[in-house]
């Protein structure tokens, strides 16, 4: 079975590194960021209009995949406990889901979007418009 | 880049093929199915509780990768559109993203999840908490 993940783009934000990211991208800290997608893809953008809303799917990759287990929100205060039951960006596939306002898409290949909290660099896996109702 | 996703469970569920599968979990069709978690990622199980309201990540093996371009739902009457501006399962990383709740935890290994449209033997490669508010 293929699982080997394409990149189709790369986050361009003024947030570089880990220590300066928010865990959310509704908490204090998510910035406009730009995602460049990688022109093989380009046709995959038809249909895509300013004011949509996203579903924005990246890759960690700075992440600990081997971890299981995590201090939730890295607080060492909170009780360890599976990494499936949290958010924590270090888990075997480490998948980020934002949820993103497409705000202008400039040409050739740039969408502009907030608010996200992913750092400069990260790989982008997937785009999907939001399913009415949630 | 590591980009390579592990497989840490599979679906198992009376929905066999994909003509039988409706295209979202809020649709008539939607089952309740287990999920059997690969012993390897046990651990990162620990404080799933019953009642959990999850998002279930999962990769769509029968789809063509190739696919840029879609008749939105399968439906030809509607005019073509890029794949990142529709949930066609036909996608560069054919990703499910599917919001469950969590029935029940059987030992030792298996989630029983509900509704979920994803077909017998889809592997599953996520499971995170729903954020709250959403």
């Amino acid at each position: 079975m293929d699982m080997q993940l394409a990149v189709i783009g790369t986050i361009h934000s003024d947030i570089k590194d880990l220590a300066s990211a928010p865990k959310m991208e509704d908490e204090a800290g998510a910035v406009r960021a730009r995602i460049e997608i990688d022109p093989a893809y380009a046709e995959g953008l038809d249909g895509l209009e300013p004011g949509a809303k996203l579903e924005l799917f990246t890759w960690f990759h700075k992440s600990d995949r081997s971890v299981l287990k995590v201090h939730p929100r890295g607080n060492k205060d909170n009780p360890v406990r599976g990494v499936f039951s949290t958010r924590s960006p270090a888990r075997p596939n480490p998948i980020g889901l934002h949820r993103v306002t497409l705000v202008a898409v400039e040409e050739p290949l740039t969408l502009v979007v907030e608010p996200l909290e992913a750092i400069d660099g990260t790989p982008v896996i997937d785009i999907k418009p939001k399913p009415r109702g949630r």
